[in-house]
Formats: C-alpha cells, structure tokens, sequence
C-alpha cells in the first residue's frame, strides 16, 4: 500500500455544506488541512476549515489555483458540473472518481450500470416525448413516478403517476428535461449500507441503517436497523459490488428497499450520507474519518460499532427544539446556517439507545 | 436561566494549540464560529476556526480588536497575561472568571486557596531567599520539591530536594524566581476529575480518570479508575467545592492523590484538560462541548459514560507510530503540529475497553 498523504497536506473539498463542514473536521483530526470550494456565501465548511474560495463552478481561474493548492480533492455532493471537474483532473486527483461521480449525476446511468452488475432496480425506462412515456409506462406498470434524470434530491424533480392520462400533463410539469420513470417497488422499508473502499482495494461497511423519511427528506435512521444477520450480510455485499465495479475510493451510501423478493437498490450517492451520521456517536472511526482515511491513503477502520443509535435529523424549524434537546443525554451537531427554512437540513441529533459490550470484536 | 449566546456568534479563544482545536470544533458542533488569538505561527487551531489572530499578548490594539469581535472570550492555558485580561474585561466577558485564572496561575495562591477551602494539599512553603527555604524545609520535611510560582507545566521549573546542603545551588537554578517549597505526598496513583459549571450554577462531572505519567508529562489516562464508588463521589465532590468556592463557569480539570489518608488535592487547571480527551470517546457530551456549553449559557451535559475508555497521549517521536495505531480498532486525534519535538504533544489515541450497557442511566 502506498504511503498516506503527510500530515499537513491540504485537502480540498467542493461543496461547503453540513458534509464538508463534517468531512473538514474529519481531515483536521487526521492531521490535514481542508481548503473548501463553494460558490455560495458564509458556507457551514467554512467555520471549520483553513481556507475557502468562493467561486462559481465555471471559474476556472478559481478552479484551477484552487485544484493547485490541494493535494487531492473530493466533494461532498453529487452534482459537481463535468467541467469543473474537467479543469481540476490534469492537477490533481480525484477521489472518489469520475464515473462514480456521472454514474450518480444521470438516474438513468445509474439504473443502467446497478441492473448491468446484476443488481436489482425498480424497472426503469428512459422518457423524453409523450409516446415514449406510453411505452414506458407499459414496461414500469402503474403507480410509477416520473423523475428528472439529473438534479433532483430530497424528493425534488418527482412526479408520481396513476394514470396514462397524465402523461401530458407530468411532462409539461418537468419542463422538458430528460427524465426516467420508474416502476413503483412495494418495499417495508429503506434501509442503507455506508461503506468505503480504500486505495488498496479493501472494503469496509458499517452495519446498516435503517431510515425513515418524510415528505421525500431523511427523517430518521435508526441501527441496527431490523434485518436477519442474512439480510444484513446481503445489504453489505450489494454496497461491495458498487465499489469494486466502479473501483472506488473514498465512502459511498447505497439506499436499498426491503421487499419480500429481497433488496432493491434505489440509488447511491458517492459521498459521505445523511443516514451515515449515527457513526459519529456508534464508531470509533466514524463516515468522515472514513472517507478521509480512504483518499488519502490510510487503511480503512473496520466500521465497528459499539453502540445502538438512533439518528434524527433537524430540519427546519426542528432547530427550535434544540433548547430543549440540550437538557437531553444526546450528542448535538448544529451546521451553524444561518437562515431557519422549511425543508432546510439545520441539523442532526444522535441518541444512545443501547449499548453493545465490547468495542472490539 | 438566561438565554443561552445566539446561533452563529463567535466564540474567542486566547490560545491557538490543541486544547484551543478541540474546543473550536466542538463550538462549531453547536453552532457558533470561534476567532483564536495565538501569538504563535499555524496554530493547531487555526485550521478548524472561522478566523484567527496573530499577534503577541501585550499587543493592545490587536486584544481589542479580538475583544470587540466576540460575544465572550474563554482561554486554552492558564498563563494568559494579567494584563492582557485587563484589555479584554471592559469589551467583554471572561469564563471562566479572572479570578480561577489569577490562582491557578500561582502555586502558591492555589494551595492557600486549596486549604482555605477545606481541601487537603501538599505541606508547603514559600521561598525566596536560603533563610526561607531552611524555614520552610522544615515545614516540609524532605523529600520536598521547589517549584517555580509560576509557569511551571508539564514538569518544568521543578527542582527535586534530598538534603538541606543543595538549598543555595536549587535556588541559583530558579534564578531567583519567586518559588513554593512542597513537601512529598506518598501517593499510589493519581486521578483527576473533569467537571464543569454552568451560568447557572449547576454542576456536572465525569467519571474520574487514573493518569499515568512518565517524566512529568502525562502518558495515559484510563477510565474508569480504580476507586471505590465511596471514593470517585468524594473526587467529584472535591471539584465541586472548588467550582462553587470559584463562582467558575466552564470546565475544570482537577488532579488528586491518592493516598492513604484520602486525596490530596495536586493542582487544577482553569480549562479542559489533557486527562478528559477520553471524553470524546466515551460520551456523548465531551469536556470540549461541555465547556462551550457552560461558557454559551447552555444546560450543561451530564456527564454520563457510555464506554470504558483509555487515552494515550502521542508524545514526540510516539506520532510515528500512527501508521500502525491506524490498523486498530482506535480513535486517532492529531493536532496538525507541523514539527516532531521531544516532549511535544502530538496527538492522542482513545480506545475502548469495555462497554457500559446503555446510554442512558
């Protein structure tokens, strides 16, 4: 294995939201400096790391200082513009890279390439005119939902569909962007693996999550979530399919629905999850240390955990209820975002809810 | 109790290295934005907070630029310059108070304050001139260590006494630096308790930790020590009575012997200290957190365990030894120090060794 990154080195971040303000605490436990790229003003990374640019993503003078300063460079969201990452490739590596990242940026490629390694999906088709709508919908059947390919998170960009009649209609309401309808799955429930591959190859995953949402945004994950140790096992192995096909590096989270012919894979995002934040409080070496271990150069921690979490998310006016929480034996983590809006990640609170006996196993 | 600071209003922190690192982390943790002020060049925590300022103690104007750019001002050591403080007060609060800091910065002030209390210390002395110190040695009884009165750490200015004869040489070594003269205390082991109080007077502590050091600096910290249940409440309730006797708002690390006779109290720290790192690991409120909370008017945590923890401290040339720690089931902390140094704090590593059953009691 080849050495890790010195100590000192600066690793850069695009995006400074709540994952690159977590992502930058990570580093800077590790010893690295963190130089956060992010076009909008006051970015939560920003209290917690040694330099920020604030540049839009089509400054490549900005792109390009910015790439040079870092010795490697890694993001915390998925939609990072191909021609950012265009600017910034020749200077300096990428981790995770770039096919995980157009994989995750396109449904449909993503659809393609997780049925294509032989895992399952909800059945899929491509739609951009009316009559293939039709087309599409004979082959996902009814309910489905109609999703825009590229951009769309927290429920945004998302449609549902019960009739053919609506196709027009459904159509008009995404503006004409390409979009994927997929077919309705009758799951249970989502659960989630957070895994991470290292730059030697091996693969880590900490025990699977299992989420609540409401109104499309991440609630609540509860571990363990409830899944036979078959299941678990199962959920853990289709998260180290993705890694290796994609020979990744750095923590991916991969959303899977429970249903009664097994698991589903919803989708991946190439970067450290919202439902992976319980390991903050349930690991020794939590998602961001992870991720930080994995690009630069560190072996992985086992994703061990000593302890049942439950994590819950703080969204919008949820923040309000920090007074009271703080009075409660829970660990706290506010992103310091100034403005309260609705639908807005504020925050997230972890709870001890049983204890395991041993840290290590 | 009153309303604690906004979301969003910066912390100051005089001090730039570890201490001031974690404690900035964990001010972002619950929102607020942390300003340094370090004399020193890339302070270990200037790479987690939102501004940082260079400048030496008796630099006014810089002092009160700082001051007038935080909501309240907290420190990382104990040796802040009196009149550094004196620039700060008139802009802003202090916590903890001028006062904790005034006594621990004298070993002499702390003991008498210690034994005004009630507390059991050392049997000391002070010295200034041979006269004093033959006086004062038969206060003592020998072995008897002279110690400089003030700024003193990590066993520096201490000098060891086995005869009467070495007086006028142990003297001439502390260049005529106003000195305490303390008597042996035969202890078994030593402990500390990390507590803390709030704005509004409540009181919370952990669990108390047994330290080990080797050549005066602190090696290892493992919790919980070895006292009886009869003997860790009388430890908490000796750093209760020093808290209260304070008015003290924040964080305190108090070191005790064991002896035959019950503790004896060593000495205290105005601020978190290196004896709770293991918090970080073993609660869900760490003593960097707790502090914040205190001094932002929060309810304070609890104080409660989840885990057996040992801390090691990574001293000098100890840090090498991260590439094979990084292979264990181990939380690592480093503190960005660009330059190995013997004797130089470099990091610490918690590990646990046990589990508690839950979370909550």
């Amino acid at each position: 294995m080849a050495d890790p990154l010195p100590q000192g080195s600066v690793i850069g971040i695009l995006g400074g939201g709540q994952l690159g303000r977590m992502l930058s605490v990570a580093a800077a436990r590790l010893g690295y400096r963190t130089h956060v790229f992010e076009p909008g003003a006051d970015p939560p990374a920003g209290d917690v790391s040694a330099r920020v640019t604030r540049a839009p993503y089509d400054d490549v003078a900005a792109l390009r200082a910015f790439a040079e300063s870092v010795a490697v460079v890694t993001y915390e969201f998925e939609n990072v513009p191909a021609k950012a990452l265009d600017v910034i490739e020749p200077l300096c590596p990428i981790r995770p890279g770039r096919r995980a990242l157009a994989i995750s940026q396109d449904r449909l490629a993503e659809k393609t390439f997780l049925t294509d390694i032989g895992l399952k999906t909800a059945p899929f088709a491509a739609v951009a005119t009316p009559a293939e709508f039709e087309a599409a919908l004979v082959r996902t059947g009814m309910p489905a939902i109609l999703k825009t390919r590229r951009l769309g998170y927290d429920g945004k960009g998302q449609v549902r569909i019960a009739a053919p009649a609506e196709a027009e209609a459904v159509l008009a309401a995404i503006q004409g962007a390409e979009a994927i309808l997929e077919g309705w799955v009758g799951f249970s429930r989502e659960v989630s693996v957070i895994a991470a591959r290292g730059m030697d190859g091996r693969i880590a995953a900490y025990d699977p999550g299992e989420n609540l949402h409401e109104d499309g945004i991440l609630r609540r994950t509860t571990v363990p979530a409830r899944l036979s140790r078959a299941e678990a096992t199962d959920a853990v192995l289709i998260a180290g399919r993705i890694l290796n096909a994609l020979d990744y590096v750095g923590v991916i989270g991969v959303e899977l629905f429970v249903t009664p012919e097994g698991f589903v894979v919803n989708e991946f995002a190439p970067r450290v999850h919202n439902s992976g934040h319980w390991t903050q409080t349930g690991c020794l070496v939590d998602q961001f240390e992870q991720h930080v271990r994995a690009i630069a150069g560190w072996p992985l921690g086992d994703g061990a955990r000593h302890a049942d979490v439950t994590m819950e998310n703080l969204i919008g006016d949820d923040v309000l209820r920090v007074a009271e929480i703080a009075w409660e034996p829970a660990s706290i983590h506010l992103y310091g975002k100034g403005e309260v809006r609705p639908g807005r990640k504020m925050g997230h609170v972890n709870r001890i809810t049983g204890g395991v006996t041993s840290g290590r196993r």
